[in-house]
């Protein structure tokens, strides 16, 4: 998307190197950063300068690259792939795309196997636009639908975490909607949850969307629902870390409130997701998924610009309080709208996704 | 409550001043004031070193006294009264303590007057602790059912906000029933959500808790619905500024999100008050009750201590981006289990609420 007017993705290659957004320091600095080296690709994934599952991925696939430039021997196939895995572990894209490249570059000539991999690299990152513009058009006819019955009055759109295109080579998931809708001259409007306790909703979300120039207001995690009751949310889109069998929705820790109050003031609640994130394994989200708990300094800090501009990190809770950080909620089937896929916008339960998905299913 | 095993109250009178705790400087700093004339006290309230309802009438009446021992006079009466009134002119209880004190001492002589100033400010002080205690017991009752089902399991109790001993002169409110269970031995446990935007969760009730001995963790507010559904929460008790007469409950932002989660979950929902607290001209609190917007800068700013002890603040926004900032919200009745007064806990309606307070309804 756009950034002050220009068109910029998340990642690029240039050159002989692959270029990022160093999204570490978001939203006070804008910073690039020159991939040449497998480590250096490896130190930008596992520091979080990139991050979100599809970027990941493309990141990962170029490390491969910059790793058979410099070394396109079997060994240095496996010494890139076992390097690029550890940076992430729990990361399912990253493995997908490693084995992806590793499946096009091992039975090649040592000769061909940097090109094929560069090749393959960038298919995999027009694969994520790809999808992303799909999701995009399908979401799209949603907002369309609700501005043709607001006639001409804004549109609201409330969304939690990043599913932004920071989080995926371009796009993004949640914000493929909203930017075409943008980019269609709708009068298109988001309200941005802050997203405690990393906070990407203020940190990412509103930055991306006030470079691209779409209208937008943050606010506490805690606002939503009175949002909602007052008739200023027309509908909510959020991404998925994983949508199980039966439609159930992982996503980022206060994404179940949200779909509460949807529910509970008739404002739709749909999710966007390419379809790999659809977990056939798993059935009852609730029950089944494990949810992670993180780092307490998470909660008990909070990184930002002091007012002379240095980035300070300050400590917001007492001295000796216990913290409890859990990275993720389970949103039930029942309370979510509907499922933006590239496939369409499906019914969040098992008969739908699996009719849309038959060869997964 | 105690502080690190010391009984300590939030305002008292030491010689001819009045002591507060500084709750400006918590939960960093534990700092004491001395209010010796009416204009340091009623920089105290403005300031906001004393906050919360209750206290902020204690605060005022002692105001008073502190007016009257420099200048008894008609003319010295007024100005107090008028000096007092304009720090927080929303303060429904500041109103109230003030009119109380007025009355008390208007038809006196002048040479009784402080002293009457004085008796009156106390009687306010103990009547707080008073209603306090009452709402304690009725809500421990509570708390000990849930104990003996659970047989010695730890009780967890969910609040938002800061509705404790800080903002009132002693025991609070939604947490008086806290501290009587843990006082008698009962194995509670509080979750205390952070409250963006000002983190008085964080940062106040964590804090008083914790110099209490009282277990808790405090988490993001998004955490709250997932604890939920895993049946890591028995109760919810939660403060209020406003109940109407037919039980709608307006409390901090956030709160509505809190109720909603607990009634997915079946998890019993409390409101803790003072009876002056119902406003038994409003019926419908989401249609009714204007919500105040506050500045910007809350949302936008976090502060807190740096790693070498500095007190600063940061901003967690891009620059640019707009924010709202809404700091209240209404919680319908249906979604309240039953509201903790001092008179006993009483379905969240409007029969109910009239049967317990006939004078007023």
């Amino acid at each position: 998307m756009k950034i002050d007017g220009k068109p910029t993705r998340t990642i690029w290659v240039e050159g002989d190197a692959v270029g990022i957004i160093d999204q570490t320091a978001l939203p006070h600095r804008f910073v690039t950063a020159r991939l040449a080296t497998l480590e250096e690709a490896a130190r930008a994934i596992k520091s979080m300068q990139v991050r979100g599952a599809p970027l990941i991925g493309a990141a990962a696939a170029y490390g491969i690259w910059l790793a058979l430039k410099a070394d396109a021997s079997d060994e240095g196939i496996e010494r890139a792939y076992a390097v690029l895995l550890a940076t992430r572990p729990t990361a399912i894209n990253l493995k997908w795309a490693l084995d992806e490249m590793l499946a096009t570059v091992r039975n090649r000539p040592r000769a061909e196997r940097a090109a094929a991999a560069l090749a393959r690299a960038n298919e995999i990152a027009e694969e994520d636009v790809a999808i992303n513009q799909a999701i995009g058009r399908h979401g799209l006819k949603l907002i369309e639908d609700i501005a043709a019955r607001k006639k001409g009055e804004r549109v609201n759109v409330l969304t939690h975490c990043n599913a932004g295109w920071l989080a995926t080579v371009d796009w993004g998931t949640a914000t493929a909607p909203i930017y075409m809708a943008h980019d269609k001259g709708l009068p298109i409007h988001v309200f941005a949850d802050e997203t405690r306790p990393r906070n990407q909703g203020a940190s990412l979300t509103a930055w991306e969307l006030g470079k691209h120039g779409v209208a937008h207001t943050v606010i506490s995690d805690n606002t939503g629902g009175h949002l909602m009751q007052h008739g200023m949310v027309d509908l909510v889109i959020v991404g998925t870390d994983r949508v199980t069998a039966q439609g159930d929705v992982c996503n980022k820790i206060g994404t179940y409130l949200k779909a509460l109050a949807a529910h509970d003031n008739d404002v739709p609640f749909y999710v966007a997701l390419p379809s790999p994130t659809i977990d056939f394994t798993v059935s009852d989200g609730v029950a089944e998924i494990p949810i992670e708990q993180r780092g307490a300094e998470e909660v008990a800090t909070m990184t930002g610009k002091t007012a002379d501009g240095r980035i300070e990190t300050v400590q917001v809770v007492p001295d000796g309080s216990p913290v409890a950080n859990y990275g993720f909620d389970v949103t039930p089937a029942r309370l979510v709208t509907g499922l933006i896929t590239e496939r369409g916008v499906l019914k969040a339960g098992r008969a739908a996704l699996a009719a849309a998905f038959p060869e997964r299913a």
